[in-house]
């Protein structure tokens, strides 16, 4: 159906304070308590979730995935039939590429993240590759673009949510059709019937509520692929949201005012712990600072429960009473490192400075 | 510890726009997004979950129940015991005391509920009054603490999350220490390894992370018992906060707009649902108006799943091209009707106004 624009509205702010659409997607959409990053798998339910429009409603026996575009022979799959495939089961590392966006100023006007984006899961499904070797793919594909049942409507075009990835992204050994999330059917929320899990990747490639995938010869520009680009100015041509940036968090110690959510901390020997993951390498290293990224410690790194998971890291803090602001700061063996301040850009995509948390320690 | 009072601020923000404290507390505390309200059980994930501190990371097996206080006997469980008694399962409807609290105006500074701060979850677990009638209430008892393992700092004042029940409450026969949700355990952010659910009040009495049930002789003003009060001035006398009032709501219609959440619809006859629920009496009505109001038609009423849950709603619309504002009102058998305009209050609670949903119909 025709509609038309949403209302011309900023597409930054330069105050601190968030508008009521802001507030409106904050409110459906919720992050992973920062305390769950003790968990190496994080809980359902806790796992951060990004639905851009409605959840929808599917009923399982009636959905299908087809296979189709550039291929030899076009697949229809039920349930049934996917989840008698053979599986692999792999414990993985989402983020959203909009996580820190509330943090950027002038703040880019979409989902108002703070940190909570991310959270780890283990996925089970059928391997991507192993469908697209019996559709067999044809000469000239160079990407599989993917579509959820979800539908709406944005910069006033409705359309269903839909991300390609290029074919050899699509075509690695990794990437899973998932049916299952920490051993049980997916919420509505996470993508039943099926979702796409691609490691490595900010989630908006992850499509959820899948029910096509369509491998094709020409960039695709439809669906949301346009939304999730790096640009430094409207008139930027920019690069694509791609592979997650490496990024540590920690779980902020002692307990919080209600409000403000300062951290107040007896005196004495605490283990500050965290996680993290990058998308472009092994981590090399995390460094903590409890002085405002003046001077940093090295943290200790724990193993990741899969090559795409994230990693435990801990780090021994004699705390004296005070003020402190405590940051983290990983590397890795990409030669990336987090920035100090924030790396902008104007939808707020893949920004990766190092967390801030101020604590009293009091006796 | 003692800690400094949080940082002097304002209490209501004359301002649509959200204060950075309000949308941390949004990133963290999800709502149940409308559609949902699809489900007459709300899927684990989905369900509104409010926590004032972290959640804690409760061991199970070094966590115990200690009733205490005003009784002949004092009791100290663990989960194992608690487990092994006799179990009753209930549909219950829980609601955030504060929800709709961020379309007040001026809006009181708190978590910043939309409309979404509802939920229903089968509940399983031991009877209160059971334990209760093994502990012995003595003379003299007027009601009963429930203190979490969550702590935090509020105006200066670090405690225990607690909150207390007339002991008449407490001693119906609904009332739950749930171990079990869903048919699930307790996932951490629900309370694990148990909590309180007391049908047909507001969310804040069912406290999480149970640890202890003091019966008293005195009113209980510790904990957060004092926050959740209603009053018309910060001098105001006030009344305390209690059961739930009538309140309906829509599963917004057609799709959404990503960022405004405005609603497409194609024309012709849709069925507009819904759930309604009250915490004072029988649900005797819902009303639906597309009008903004100003005119209304009567919804038609399904059954609930037991006499504490939300029971569903209809309306069948014919929908013809052009702009509409959808409405939904319920009364209770106690004389309550949702009002029009907002029932405000110094920390925006138990306002129940009616729900507007813009809606453009277009071929």
């Amino acid at each position: 159906m025709p509609v038309s624009p949403r209302r011309s509205g900023t597409i930054h702010s330069d105050s601190p304070l968030v508008t009521p659409e802001e507030l409106g997607l904050a409110v459906r959409n919720h992050g992973t308590p920062l305390e769950a990053l003790r968990y190496s798998v994080t809980p359902i339910g806790m796992h951060y979730t990004l639905c851009h429009y409605d959840i929808p409603d599917v009923d399982p026996r009636r959905w299908s995935l087809e296979v189709e575009g550039r291929v030899r022979h076009r697949l229809v799959l039920s349930l049934e039939a996917l989840q008698a495939r053979p599986t692999m089961t792999l414990s993985v590392t989402l983020e959203c590429a909009g996580n820190g966006r509330a943090l950027l100023s002038p703040r880019p006007i979409s989902q108002p993240w703070v940190l909570e984006a991310v959270g780890t899961a283990v996925w089970t499904g059928t391997p991507l590759w192993t469908l697209l070797g019996e559709a067999g793919i044809l000469a000239g594909a160079i990407e599989v673009v993917f579509t959820g049942l979800d539908r709406g409507v944005r910069d006033g075009h409705e359309h269903a949510y839909a991300f390609s990835l290029p074919l050899g992204e699509a075509l690695r050994e990794d990437v899973i059709l998932a049916h299952t999330m920490n051993g049980q059917p997916l919420p509505p929320q996470h993508g039943f019937p099926l979702r796409l899990v691609a490691p490595g990747w900010y989630g908006m490639v992850s499509v959820k509520w899948l029910t096509g995938i369509t491998v094709v010869a020409e960039p695709f520009r439809g669906g949301e692929q346009e939304v999730y680009w790096i640009k430094q100015s409207e008139e930027d041509e920019g690069v694509p949201v791609t592979r997650m940036m490496v990024r540590s968090l920690m779980v902020p110690p002692g307990i919080p005012d209600f409000l403000t959510r300062r951290r107040f901390l007896a005196p004495g020997r605490h283990i500050v712990t965290g996680r993290v993951w990058s998308g472009h390498g092994a981590v090399r290293s995390v460094d903590v600072s409890v002085d405002g990224a003046k001077t940093w410690h090295p943290a200790e790194l724990g193993a990741a429960e899969s090559p795409v998971a994230w990693r435990p890291w801990s780090h021994v803090w004699l705390a004296e009473p005070g003020e402190y602001e405590l940051c983290c700061r990983a590397s890795d063996d990409s030669g990336h490192t987090q920035p100090i301040t924030q790396n902008w850009n104007v939808r707020g995509m893949a920004n990766n400075a190092v967390q801030r948390v101020w604590v009293s320690v009091v006796a």
